[in-house]
């Protein structure tokens, strides 16, 4: 199906149609397109830029990645998908990074197709694809990590999670940074540093603010982040979009007699 | 994949897994889950129940299709997949309304499988699987009508649908009731009469004021509705959402020292 550049929403229906695309080859869950869905109409909401509340994360979110000793970033089938060169980039400016698949509709040959389309992104070390450690009370595929990757993370880079996930990860002790659109969710909510921005957007920041953070990162130090803010702003940001429109609502009757 | 009924989330995850496994079938198109990832957003943000404001726009729905002379619903994939039987319970109440299945993505043996999944659902005569007339000025699949359904009708019932083809059957003339759960969508912004609220919730309540609505009911005459009214109202549902959880969210520094 053909999007023509003139329609109001190309860039968002050419996005639609790749993960579309990369569902039928695998590599995107159905539940992917459903999260993807909801992903659509927060970033709607926050106006499809990044806030200046989500740019501030994104700076302390490179600085916990340089901090870190042992930082990792969790993919699924989405950001593989849709992310995988802003991934590369990161990676080639940190290159401690290690990159895991864990998903959570899990099969080998799914795991082994996220991973080659990472590889195809330009990520030359994947883990993950054939995990050994389990992560205790996680009931799903999601428990299933690397021993040279999650099992032994002090940070977590994890966009596009879910909640359980998120604190199950906390309870080992792993600081989680996560990249959601919903500052409802409960990943947003149970995250150490929440990130609300579209991945790809995220991941750019992040990348440019490495060599900024990079003076000041001392290993095992880990700037102070003001979670209840972070949402707080996104909150704001919502609601004065909302009110935006409301006022721009003049009355208009139905054209109908 | 067995969902726990104890999960917070199970209603919304059993809806996911149905919309996927009907994926699966060709009833509902990859795009139709992205799609309903965005209502599940707003209807988050609602509250996931029908605002006041919201049922007084199903009770005028109600009186419009009632003084219809040629009242159609028009049925896509998602409609089809998720409720059919509503729609029936609707098509019971109201026996002069025409079902019709209009796809933007549209194959004939999809046509045909929508069509059987309504009639599965209790729907008896279905429009729109062989259609032989093109609504001017619409370039996707979504022009193509049935000559004895949507060519003809006076009012049209469109959940879940695009702006484009709301505003092409204005066009026409055709009185357009849109269902959608974001309020900010094309369709919302340009039907005649939005309902702001999730489709069966808003089908079941429709149905339910057709026999109090009967008695005033005269064929032709169309009682004013206040569409800017309908959607600032959503608005407003939304920010007092999201008011009450900035409030709610005391400061609350990271676990981690």
């Amino acid at each position: 199906m053909r999007i023509s550049p003139r329609h109001p929403r190309a860039a968002s229906l050419r996005t639609r149609a790749r993960l579309a695309r990369e569902m039928r080859k695998g590599v995107v869950a159905p539940e992917g397109l459903i999260a993807h869905g909801r992903g659509e109409a927060f970033d709607y909401l926050l106006g499809e830029r990044s806030s200046a509340g989500a740019r501030k994360a994104e700076r302390a979110a490179a600085a916990w990645l340089l901090a870190a000793r042992r930082p990792v970033v969790s993919v699924n089938g989405n950001v593989a998908a849709l992310a995988a060169r802003p991934l590369a980039r990161l990676v080639r400016a940190l290159p401690g990074l290690r990159v895991e698949v864990n998903l959570f509709h899990r099969t080998p040959a799914r795991a082994a197709r996220v991973a080659s389309r990472l590889r195809a992104g330009g990520i030359r070390t994947v883990f993950g694809v054939h995990p050994t450690v389990r992560i205790p009370k996680l009931p799903s595929d999601r428990a299933l990590v690397d021993r040279e990757g999650i099992a032994q993370a002090d940070v977590c880079l994890i966009p596009l999670e879910d909640g359980d996930r998120t604190e199950a990860l906390r309870a080992l002790g792993i600081r989680v940074i996560s990249i959601d659109l919903n500052p409802l969710s409960r990943t947003s909510e149970r995250s150490d540093l929440p990130i609300i921005d579209e991945l790809t957007r995220a991941l750019d920041h992040i990348t440019r603010a490495i060599p900024l953070q990079k003076a000041q990162a001392r290993p095992g130090f880990f700037r102070p982040f003001d979670r209840s803010r972070a949402l707080a702003d996104a909150f704001a940001t919502i609601e004065r979009r909302l009110t935006r429109e409301t006022r721009a609502r003049a009355p208009r009757p139905s054209r109908h007699r």
